[in-house]
């Protein structure tokens, strides 16, 4: 089979494990370097990021702070055609992160407890958004729309310069469009430095979220140590692909090389139940790979990647809820009934329209999603990771005298004496 | 003022900050010991697990798996009392965290575009239970009861044995109650490894629960760096009351008491917009303490703790948002009112009536909550923390022509061409 996946046909279930193993990601080997610029950052605060931004950005700014001119050029850079589609990527994502409120329910456990939870925003929190060759505007929609959602009252961006300390138009736009007034021009490990440790610039914030190359992922590992919330743990992007042959091969590769060009270790896996379907896929990825201007990227990232022939398309998910893909297409027959044995994915695209980069982009769902297997325990982001659910109790006189018994029989039995003499404190008094 | 509290009138909000300083906790120092014990369970399992528990519960134990006989046991010996109290308890933490289930409903963000997300089990959990002198059967019940609410299917509940090699019965009786099979006598940082990595006796699970001292704490760190989540990071517990005139002195001096008799790190904090209210509690608290087994731990942490006087109840709520505390009492004039000012707590306790052992125990709520200031940006254990929650999303042939070129703009102008080739071959076809 000429085919530009390894391809492997149908693997005993004893070998998955084995053949689902993503490259491992050596993070220790940063941390001393990483923590270095940490330790800087929080005793020298905006000195040590100037310093740094010069080192690594190659540029020597005195202000971080993004002015209200450079607001204004960026909007009038920004194409009315490129407006328009984050307009609409942005009304989808809003309908969808809204419809994640949580009412807020009064449950009478026993009569006289009352019990609730209320969804608080997180006050401050900080979105790290990278730049050089391909800046992730659309990755500002995804995090500073559900904050503004929960009512975050501060939210920092931040973002590195280019040589000539300028920021991409499209994401000054964007950040502007969502209502965010404080954009910093800081990138890397100082950014994360920055808005965990605040500096003279810089506010303190207590939950930092978005992507970054392996320096960022590091210090956001570490400053989640001492004690700053971070969205999720990181790693390479993912796809893979459930095809029968309902799907329509040309999209199947499509898809495939939309994820491998996002860098060298992105993995994508094809699984199906039809040797001539990862056939067709595969004539089509070698076809569409010579057009691709990140066609070096994509190549490498395909050299990781396989194609596995399964029996059935049920043992196919089975094998796939083992791989816990971030992302997950099912190009095949009844997609929906598939999609129902969906145990470990970050996000499913049901049928042959619904392409990943619709959900990168502008379907409405989130796209901050668990990689590296994490989504065995991950949510992608979405409106709950912008605030902290609250619970509240309200004990009546009955309630605690309905309650009571219990509560000093059970503190008793653990030992903790003062817990019980709370209680029977109360209902000697009743 | 005879106060055991040291008490601060009128501090200035430029002092807050200062005065709500917890201890600050040294994780760095045990992370050698405790990686080297991770690194030998990782390699050797079993083996390992037997030669630890050996060293550091005094039992030699070839077999960790608690046995029906055992069990049988334990349900004789826990008396019909203390059965019906745990039973109160599970009823009312099942009824409320019943009410927490997502429901699930598609949006259609565009015409043709729909989106929703499905909450999954987390397949594999791990519940961690201290023992020793206080046999916490109670945080059982706050684990196991969501664990089982969302699904999860498999349940390792791992729990020290005495020097007899036996567990307390209470935690056997409340875990064979809420259906957990899988009970193994494994402490302290063995457990932690061997439900991170898995052994010949213990099943690998993809994220692990519960309280420990600061061997478990710092164990549960190194294991979620290595891809294993985590309910949320530890920290002494605290408790903070608001207590005005309101107030009757000799509750809130018991909940300050059953807070501190917890460990000798343990914080508590007095509020009061009234000095003869913090004179009356303080006079109260000097006399249960002399009637208090463990007062010799609740003096300790009494002397880590503060009784701070403000102007009004409103400015002391916001005083308490700068603390964040994992638990807040509200003793005071209408505490629904005040309630409402809650930006930073875990749980919250409303009038005289709602004593934190209420919460601990009996009322519902979880009291797996966010400590350490933690509470600015952690929800405490609830039904979300056992599932993930998983997008998905299906285009009709209509959404990706309403959609498509909104993702081809995008994705072009971040210099994606596969990202928006993906959509370009859709669009063409059609």
């Amino acid at each position: 089979m000429n085919t530009m996946l390894q391809t492997i046909k149908y693997p005993e279930k004893s070998e998955w494990q084995k053949i689902l193993q993503r490259p491992v990601i050596d993070s220790v080997s940063l941390e001393e370097t990483v923590d270095g610029v940490l330790i800087d950052i929080r005793k020298n605060g905006d000195e040590a990021i100037r310093k740094y931004t010069k080192k690594f950005d190659g540029i020597d700014l005195s202000n971080f702070s993004v002015g209200s001119d450079e607001i204004s050029n960026a909007i009038n850079n920004v194409t009315e055609e490129l407006k328009a589609a984050i307009q609409t990527a942005k009304s989808n994502i809003e309908k969808f992160h809204n419809s994640q409120r949580e009412k807020e329910t009064i449950i009478e456990t026993t009569n006289g407890v009352e019990c609730w939870r209320r969804s608080i925003a997180i006050e401050k929190v900080g979105l790290y958004i990278p730049g050089g060759s391909a800046p992730l505007f659309s990755t500002i929609l995804m995090l500073s729309i559900p904050a503004k959602i929960a009512g975050c009252k501060e939210i920092v961006l931040c973002t590195p310069p280019d040589k000539n300390g300028k920021v991409n138009d499209a994401i000054l736009y964007t950040a502007q469009l969502t209502g965010i007034t404080k954009i910093f021009k800081i990138g890397g490990v100082q950014a994360i430095g920055a808005m965990a440790f605040g500096t003279e610039s810089v506010t303190k914030v207590y939950k930092i979220f978005g992507p970054g190359n392996q320096y960022v992922t590091c210090a956001k590992q570490l400053i989640n140590k001492s004690g700053i919330a971070i969205d999720m743990p990181a790693g390479p992007s993912e796809l893979a692909v459930l095809a029968d042959t309902n799907c329509v091969a040309s999209y199947v590769a499509a898809d495939l090389l939309s994820q491998a060009e996002h860098g060298a270790d992105s993995q994508v896996i094809l699984v199906s139940d039809n040797e001539q379907t990862i056939a067709e896929v595969a004539k089509e990825l070698k076809k569409q790979l010579e057009q691709l201007p990140r066609r070096d990227i994509a190549t490498k990232a395909l050299a990781n990647s396989k194609a596995i022939l399964v029996n059935t398309l049920a043992e196919g998910m089975e094998l796939l809820n083992e791989y816990a893909p971030e992302h997950l297409i099912l190009a095949c027959n009844e997609p929906e009934k598939i999609a129902n044995q969906v145990v470990n994915a970050g996000s499913v695209f049901i049928g042959n329209y619904s392409c990943e980069s619709a959900g990168d982009y502008a379907s409405g769902t989130n796209h901050t999603l668990p990689t590296n297997g994490y989504a065995k325990s991950y949510s992608g982001v979405s409106l709950d990771s912008f605030v902290k659910k609250v619970t509240f109790q309200k004990l009546s006189k009955e309630g605690i005298q309905n309650i009571g018994k219990s509560i000093e029989l059970m503190a008793e039995a653990e030992g903790l004496d003062a817990h019980k003499n709370a209680v029977t404190l109360r209902l000697k008094s009743l």
